[in-house]
């Protein structure tokens, strides 16, 4: 008998976690992403904040799976999805699935306002976050050139809008570089007069922790010498300004943590989505009446079998891939067995909250696992080891634990580098 | 009295240097690059070849320079040098200067034909080094996709011009990446199929050590798969071609390291120069008929006091530049004793040549120091320890150790992220 082939949509955590999980079963497996490595987002905002190098926070996914015989990978983009014919269509190839997982994540989403895309940063790949890196580190350079006193306050002032993790990671991470690691190198300006505003339209900052976290959050940012505007929903991001009711903030860079959208190609599949553009998915993962068809990780809008929404976190993700291994394996074991998979009995999911945390700065952070609530140095160290643990890869852990290492003890980054500049392109 | 102004264009390694003798000198000191970061060069391969990160070998010139209080540093780009009015001019700037230290270092030179640089990439910045790894991982990531056998062997095949230590670095780290590091990842190309040819004009490699260590090397580089053509001049550099005589090396990439050139700005000066636009500096270092500017590094053609021509090496480069700070604080004494600085007596440059080496691969180099010669795993063990010894910086000697230390015992490399591709972006 021919073995099934299943089709991996993306290689972030759900998709790795899947594959990985069906090293040893009898199904062939393609993977398929346009970028040739699987990304640590969580520590994405250390990039964009000159913390760590690039490739210190991704791995290759060809490398993950280099002993796995059964699997194959494949860099390219997915064009289009044929529900109906098992197809995948790529920029160059197609795929015939018998399976297929959908774990393609969510990009930056703007409400609607996609011209905004332009005037600010998101924060989603490496590009994202190198350039983030560059515009911020850009700044300083002319702000240290420039001769007019309202030019260089533009220049010294990072807008964050969304007062969710990344915003929070972002503002905490962008208050110690301008006050601690920039400190002492320019001679015209005093990078502690940078400002740093972050942006949340909600009443307080971190709304999915219980409250006395959000204010311990508020209070911590608002010491390093961070502007926290709460109850603030943004008017207009218009060219190095924002628009907060009659307010208007000047801002060399502006970045946007305020929203996240499916990609378009989830509208092409008839199944009903959230108004996010997330795939609704049945308690199995799949696809209402497609049983051979999942979505997973944050595409993935899941109402698990404790009837609680599954949110759009790293562990979720993980869990999910785990379980669509779990369910193809369930279906797989019939199938051996000579039976028809029953598709009202397969697994259901269901959501197990480790708990849930978000870094502020040196030292700080806040973490809520298990009914209890933790906060300062030892949620921080909570933080650390756990965000290590997870890496991908023996080298990446240790060279990221030393670079913090040494961040902390000497208020240092390591990845202060301007590359891809042209401004100097003219001649 | 007015302290005086030391204007030092460039951050390279003679310009850092010489700003680092001059922490405690009466004078004021403006450097200038257009990279906000020093760049580690003897280790850019490794950025090139997948090996490190590009952070790990660049370090903010800012940051070298945090606690040099006379120390002004500026990121901006050279646009004309005023001999007698002794002014520069910058893209953004103009700054007067009683001294100047000319330290811009040299640019990849294609003997004329600047037709051949689209062709080809050369290996000069951090931005060279990361669209080379980045072309020569998408190679084999489109030779996995491609059902042409033709095609396939192109986009296998890397041709390196130029067998000088830097040709001879990448062809050794490419060897490797090709037949140790991407192995096991792919599904339908054999990686250790990759044709790595290193053409030298030359009848040996490496002209500068003596002829048993261009034998050893050449031998080395075989055997690791290498294919080495020597006695070969290229007639064209095309599009994707090579043409050595009546043959024509079809190759996905072209890496050009055969030879470099000064800067055009060298011409606007008015001194003489030598055939690769090199200032011909005075045995002080000085230009001929003005005393108060330097030049030093890759950009000098100098002959020493020992009356033989210094290498454009880095600890070249070095030396000089902590002879330019020599010399004008032989000239600053002079002037704080109320006497005129006598031109004639000023020190005489001298470069001690501590020795050579190139690395060929895991475990395998060729040094010659002080008459001495070393090869294979000893003279690899050198190499590592002295460059080690040459980071700026105590996080990226730690951080590069781990990864070579990882790199050898597992045959991995850490930084495979292919960035910046645009070739999904149609939609």
């Amino acid at each position: 008998m021919k073995r099934p082939h299943l089709v991996v949509l993306g290689g972030g955590f759900a998709g790795i976690e899947l594959g990985l999980a069906l090293k040893k079963a009898e199904i062939d497996i393609t993977i398929i992403d346009r970028q040739n490595h699987h990304l640590f987002q969580p520590l994405l905002y250390q990039v964009a904040s000159a913390g760590l190098a690039a490739p210190e926070i991704a791995h290759p996914i060809r490398s993950i799976f280099a002993d796995y015989d059964n699997v194959t990978v494949i860099m390219d983009e997915v064009r289009d999805i044929d529900v109906e014919g098992k197809k995948v269509t790529t920029a160059d190839d197609a795929f015939d699935f018998d399976y297929l997982a959908i774990g393609l994540g969510v990009k930056t989403g703007y409400f609607g306002n996609d011209e905004w895309a332009k005037k600010s940063l998101g924060l989603k790949t490496l590009n994202d976050a190198t350039e983030m890196r560059r515009n911020v580190l850009m700044a300083f350079e002319k702000a240290e050139m420039s001769d007019d006193p309202e030019e260089r306050k533009r220049l010294m002032t990072i807008a964050i809008v969304g007062g969710g993790p990344t915003g929070v990671e972002l503002a905490g991470a962008f208050a110690e570089l301008a006050c601690h690691v920039l400190i002492d190198d320019f001679r015209n300006i005093n990078t502690d007069e940078a400002k740093i505003v972050l942006v949340e339209a909600a009443p307080r900052l971190l709304t999915m922790y219980d409250e006395d976290l959000s204010a311990y959050t508020k209070t911590k940012l608002e010491k390093m010498g961070v502007e926290v505007r709460l109850d603030a929903p943004v008017q207009e991001v218009g060219d190095k300004f924002l628009k907060l009711g009659n307010e208007t903030i000047s801002a060399e860079n502006i970045v946007w943590a305020a929203g996240v959208e499916a990609s378009k190609l989830t509208e092409r599949l008839g199944v009903p989505l959230d108004k996010g553009g997330r795939i609704i998915v049945e308690k199995d993962l799949s696809l209402p009446g497609h049983s051979h068809i999942f979505a997973m990780g944050d595409i993935a809008h899941c109402i698990d079998q404790a009837e609680k929404r599954v949110p759009g976190l790293c562990p979720a993700a993980m869990q999910m891939g785990k379980h669509v291994a779990k369910v193809i394996e369930y279906d797989l074991k019939k199938l051996a067995a000579g039976k028809a998979p029953e598709y009202d009995v397969r697994p259901q999911f269901r959501y197990f909250n480790k708990g849930s945390m978000a870094t502020i700065g040196r030292s700080a952070a806040v973490a809520s696992s298990m009914g209890l609530k933790f906060t300062g140095f030892v949620a921080w160290l909570m933080w650390l080891f756990i965000h290590l643990l997870f890496l991908v890869g023996f080298r990446n852990k240790i060279a990221v634990l030393i670079q913090w290492f040494y961040a902390y003890v000497r208020y240092r980054r390591g990845a202060r580098i301007i590359t891809g500049v042209n401004i100097f392109r003219e001649n």
